[in-house]
């Protein structure tokens, strides 16, 4: 406990490493619960340090600036995956409880390690190995007989640190940088599925329903809650594979597990250990958001339930696009929509940059799609009219 | 627009005087919505001053201190009607854009005015007077024929300004001080009811479902919405009779409308123009909270849905009791019900004091009740296990 936070001094001081929307929507969970909320962010302009009372300004890369701010927290927690994995264990040295643990957040920094965990564990994944030189590729490609995907094991979201390629030629720069690298199968999958799992350090767990993500390169672009027309053991494979990578790596808080869905099930592909934006259809779509959720999953308090509230929630992001402002877009969306939440994150908009999102919440799937679709297309600039 | 305020530019600025719970909750709203919200709070520890990032600390008694508060803002609007009227008028007059105006907050601000006014409306209220000396009340009581309700004109609320009383001689310290005095019939309710309405400059208005809103000494205790068993034609009176004053009176933002239910009809008792404690289960319970609702309204923007979730949602306030920290009853109540929503608002406990509610959305109102009565009771200290 920190007598210097604002609030009363029974509530915990949680804080965040990280000042991104996640930090930025975690505040708002953070409000209704009482509590305090600290931010480290890198500069008074990011997403969350616009509307939170308690920042600090500062690097996360410095062993020194995190110390000092974990000095003022019950519990450390993230909206990024980029404080390195040295860093957290020094801190869990220090004693400060760290959540998720640098033990399990370590396989979502590395997506080498994870998948060597993932195999012990028994979850389906992508064949896949690790890639050390231009033969390793090459090899994984001849057998496959086709594209394969490389990625950087480390670093990578939004689908940089990814690419598909026929040898080895395509990602000699990373090669030549001594990147560490991976090479998998590239999945003929029928679309990409995500789930979301919140584990207490109690041991408590509970899942989310399996949505439907649309990716469009390798950023998200539409959520559907649930994923619509899931075969009910795909949905419970999914639902099962989170609930046992949350057990096995004794993760603390909210994970996300994005999987590939083929018609002969299903195959683990990415974990994110923090709130994820295939989660935030939560907000308005279900009884207790992510957040809140992994709010109370760091507080080892009991979990929320995550129940959707309808038949159908639909999330699409609302990326960079052709107008500087998002503003001007609110009369026409909000008039035409008296149904859509919209959730803007505070950035300046650039082409691509994921500046807010649209929920709409209701029982027409088709209806529901075309309604989020116009509002993220029109408030980006897509749509004159 | 203010260039100093955090978030981009073309986002506009709301100024919210009052740092109590509902700017807190209009702070998560504006989260959303990327407004840039701005608070006059009279200390930095104030519920909302605790969680807003941009927060000025300063009188609202001030005049100087309140122009200098809306130079920075687009929109002035607030957390109380404890502002002087002619304090409004003066940065009216200076251009400053004040919602609800200093017009139609004089109807809340001052219960005489208020009544004056709906009577000219020809919406229902008690039969009532202004009471300068204790004749007036004698005389008042005597016609009655029993006992009579007083209350100071200014300044009331939860309960206090309020008296039933038999004669002037319960209120001779009110007289003697010379304050401005009403007297009205004590009307025989079977309940009370609320109902929120929403307006924006353009005139679109919404209203909300007519909730039931249980009182103990002047004091909020519990709201089901909609009102449980509400004959339709009750309930259609009270959302008339909220649609035309919020259009007579020209209010802007959120106003929400306490009446007497009655065998014989609805009465109007009390205004409030701002978000009020009976719509508090909005924030859960509806498709659009009040707080965002009232920024939407403030701003201009189209208004939201303000149509149910389910078919019942019942709030209860957690009132500072027993215990000192409401923190250490999560642990029992989020395990009790994992489908309970806390909302605490960062103040010291004190008895009496409103220091959260609970809320539950469901389809059984019996159960909900239950719930969030234990809820509510454990949080304060009621309950022993």
């Amino acid at each position: 406990m920190d007598a210097t936070a604002p609030g009363p001094a029974d509530f915990p001081v949680v804080g965040m490493v990280g000042g991104g929307q996640l930090a930025r929507m975690t505040h708002q969970a953070a409000i209704a619960l009482g509590v305090r909320f600290r931010l480290l962010a890198d500069s008074p302009t990011d997403s969350a340090a616009q509307v939170v009372r308690d920042v600090v300004v500062g690097d996360h890369r410095d062993l020194s600036v995190l110390r000092a701010f974990a000095a003022g927290c019950d519990v450390l927690t993230f909206d990024h995956e980029h404080v390195p994995t040295a860093h957290l264990e020094a801190l869990e040295a220090d004693g400060v409880v760290v959540r998720p643990g640098a033990s399990a957040l370590v396989h979502a920094q590395d997506k080498a390690t994870m998948r060597e965990h993932l195999g012990k564990v028994g979850v389906p994944v992508p064949d896949w190995g690790r890639a050390y030189t231009a033969a390793d590729v090459a090899d994984f490609a001849r057998a496959a007989g086709g594209p394969v995907v490389v990625k950087t094991t480390r670093g990578g979201y939004d689908g940089r640190g990814v690419r598909v390629v026929h040898g080895p030629d395509e990602v000699e720069d990373w090669l030549g940088a001594g990147v560490e690298l991976m090479v998998e199968e590239l999945v003929p999958f029928t679309r990409e599925l995500a789930v979301l799992v919140a584990r207490s350090p109690s041991g408590q767990a509970v899942v989310y329903p399996v949505v439907e993500s649309v990716q469009v390169d390798g950023v998200c672009r539409e959520v559907y809650a649930p994923a619509p027309g899931l075969a009910e053991d795909h949905a419970l494979a999914a639902q099962v594979a989170a609930l046992r990578i949350a057990q096995a790596l004794e993760v603390t808080g909210v994970m996300a597990v994005e999987l590939f869905d083929t018609p002969e099930g299903v195959l683990v592909n990415e974990l994110a250990m923090r709130p994820h934006n295939t989660g935030h259809w939560t907000i308005d779509g279900s009884v207790t958001s992510q957040f809140e959720q992994h709010l109370r999953a760091v507080l080892d308090l009991p979990l929320g339930s995550p129940s959707a509230l309808a038949p159908h929630t639909v999330m699409v992001n609302v990326l960079g696009g052709d107008l500087p402002d998002l503003y001007p877009g609110f009369l026409h969306c909000l008039a035409r929509d008296p149904g859509l939440h919209v959730h803007v994150y505070g950035k300046s908009a650039r082409p691509g940059r994921k500046l807010g999102h649209v929920t709409v919440v209701g029982s027409d799937l088709a209806d529901l799609q075309e309604r989020a679709r116009h509002a993220a297309a029109y408030l980006r600039g897509d749509i004159d009219g």
